[in-house]
């Protein structure tokens, strides 16, 4: 069984999806890609969620962007929300961030796959020193890449 | 049964709800008032839509306003969805007006209980001449008071 | 005389109003599309809604979209707009579902024709139940569907 | 005949509509303030505007503020549109602003009355000496009233 | 001298510019375009216009767009306001929509030079019956065209 | 130690920072609050962060909010952002939900310091059964409440 | 004279223009208030600023906001503009952010006097030991202060 | 060293970063464009302001944007902020724009690197005639352009 089940509520946010699962993949961390649709599959958003020993849920969205909230209403895991850019912008992040009192979702920035699987990894590693240390080296190599960047841009 | 069933996502959108339904015993249709949240109470959502007569569904939602997309999941019938104010508004109308491929939900103005109301009206009168004909007096009782006000202002 | 007559605010909005248009005849229902501008012909508007038997309008209008409400004023039938996509996209969104009291209009997401005809058909399936058990159908092959492509991609 | 008809959707814009008459005034200009709802009295907005012999149009509309355009739809006489505040504000700004090619509205800012009336007194003095000198001597006055807030200030 | 003068606060602004001016050579009205930026070249702005006889004056800007306020402030003529589109857009509506109280301009819709130029028409068209007469003209067309379109799709 | 600290960016934050703090209680979870500057205090928030053994970090901030990411930058550590009301709203919002790739934040609601909580627990129960228990009982209290809400609004 | 100029666009200002003017003060910063409106007093703006020996000038406007620009045009000192809040915010700071390219505006956050001084003072302690030590002292009792906050909310 | 230090945020920023050192070059100003995260390599952030002898910052950065006010937070320079465009563009401006009290950013337009190192140069201009005067020539440039433009378009 994955540590991550990263949902997407349709085929058309494979991508930013893929950018969570590669992340995670890097990290050593299994995860797997589902699709499921809050309002087109509802009850397949529900087993999923409910059979699922994932200890975190990265839910892909776009549009209204209901399935963060939906799986969230099934599990007491943390679920992480990934807006996805259209035609509007504004409404898949309002409608992940705004969640109600009493149920968080945790959104993070438009298309932003990767920070999804660095957060699910940042919540992981909490009792994971294996992987809290494989997280500092990466953001070690994060601050060297800068530097290399910043170095090519001086020449 | 009631022909309308008024959802709340919370307690908060009473007001909004009630106008709603003052609006349709105006008309002579019978409506119930429940709260369920899609959030927190996924399951009753479920049951009160899979479980009731009604011909229409009014959701009342603010924030990310998930609750007229997870009826709409449940029915074939038809939902509106009614944003309610709060501190951003762009919130609850995008959340319910930018729903996705195939699960229709009907959107009306924010805070518009009374909309609602009359747009389940007009969908109800289509096969019932009565109640069209209430509807169309209704409209003229609304332009007359039009021409009062205007009537008013003039003196 | 067709169920769902189609109006679009411009021949710019077409493609939206054929969305509409093949997803009401993928169901067996009748519909017509015609070119009425709320603004450039209001009397072909009047006109238009007056002399049609419509059970249900689909207004299909971008920018200050006026359309669905100026057809919303001469009928009591329900009138579903779609807002169309332009340089600012929240100019339609708005116009249609801000709405006042009174003369309510059924707004559905950007660009969405599809969900526009959806509505439609769950509105005439309220007394059709054979219409009912076709969009039952249709639910649940949106359903296979969403299943058979998370199975290619979980591949 | 009133030179400007200033024309209300509803009796709550009636102080936004009085900032209009009582400027037009202040220059000897006459002006009618009636009320017409371009969605419950379409047939009223027509003929008031078909039967007035006013050289501009002053439209006053909040929400979905279709009136000022409902208004350009039946004259060739300038049509000035004021959105009216509310809780979205974006909603009747941009209703007013975004008229498509063929049918334009002059939109002034919101709640911005007075305003109106001054373009509408632009408008008219085109032809007529007096007016123009009126509102030159208008603007010495607003630049004097400029100078002394400032001396105040400077106290 | 001709009867209205279209000033563009940048070249990049010349296209709507000329939908402005071709529109207006349509009706047998002169303009003439020229560009003077309200923030490059201040006193270029103000030499213009109290230079300029133009009944009517056409202000195209985009991003602050302060050109149309900053025409008006220089002359008693109506001003005529178009953002033009850009990253933000917002951005120019809002600048020339929102102008203080007492020097009003008359904002049209994004790029719309065309409806501009038929603003200014009908200003000039108050007490000019051939004018009038042309633009009751236009009006008929853009109707009969839109009937056409509306045969065309319908085939 | 406390397992969650709770960051604000200035004293009037507190009143979220409060039910974030009263939030994590009730659940047994110890958190302390402390104000930091990203602006004013940047080293006060390194050291705050770096010398915690805090598992969580909520940070409370409006404006440009840029809190979360500045505690972001300086731990593994999961940080729940959460924005705080004022003129705009939209400000906080985007500063805190649109973090650049390699930091992320997790961001809720609009000043909704309990869902911060809430997250924070979600993540610190992953490895705890009775916090986990403790939070299906909180669930299924709120889905009670609602019922009872429900039950009163029927009367 | 003055080192600062703060030149508000109306009376309605004065509050913020004041945060500006005691803040410059505190750091024995000599700086006058005056109004001048770029729209109702072009000719005062410009002569105000082509009188003055300022070094540094802050502007202070809402609305469509063009006086930070139109200072700007007529000079090459550095000019502060800070947006003032009313019924929609974004017009203010766009209008004054989104300055066309070659003449530069400082935009500062929404009413924020204070800031627009404090940058004018970090301007004017470039060659000034004396106020660079006075700022840092400054900067200095900020941080204090949120210790004390933070004491004090730790009790 | 240079006068001015125009730090990016990342590499994507480099060509708005370019601008604002071409732009300054033109004028004889030294500048050096390095790289530097505020969420990846805060310590860098820090290092680099603290060991500049630079008299302005320029701070380049897209999305949440926090770069210029962490540079502000280790230095009483002025920082210039220079939001990027991005998907969304509301995020970038608002976070550089609505800074907190006492510590001051001066936002320039979206992607307005060129903006961003006039306003530099007018900052080093105030005790510099020979800048000052290079400055005044450059503004008589533009306005020359904007003439020849205008002569162009008039052909």
């Amino acid at each position: 069984m994955p540590s991550v089940l990263v949902i997407l509520g349709s085929k058309s946010d494979l991508k930013v999806g893929q950018k969570a699962a590669s992340t995670l993949k890097k990290f050593g961390v299994d995860s797997e890609i589902v699709i499921a649709s809050a309002h087109r599959t509802p009850d397949r958003v529900r087993s999923l969620v409910e059979d699922s020993d994932a200890k975190v849920f990265i839910a892909v969205a776009g549009l209204s962007a209901a399935l963060p909230g939906a799986i969230a209403a099934f599990t007491i895991r943390p679920v992480i929300g990934v807006p996805v850019s259209g035609k509007v912008n504004l409404d898949s992040i309002l409608s992940i961030v705004q969640m109600p009192p009493g149920i968080p979702v945790a959104a993070v920035g438009i298309d932003r796959g990767e920070n999804a699987a660095l957060l699910a990894l940042e919540i992981l590693a909490i009792g994971d020193e294996e992987l809290s240390n494989a997280l500092i080296k990466h953001r070690k190599e994060m601050a060297e890449q800068v530097e290399k960047d910043s170095a090519e841009v001086g020449d």
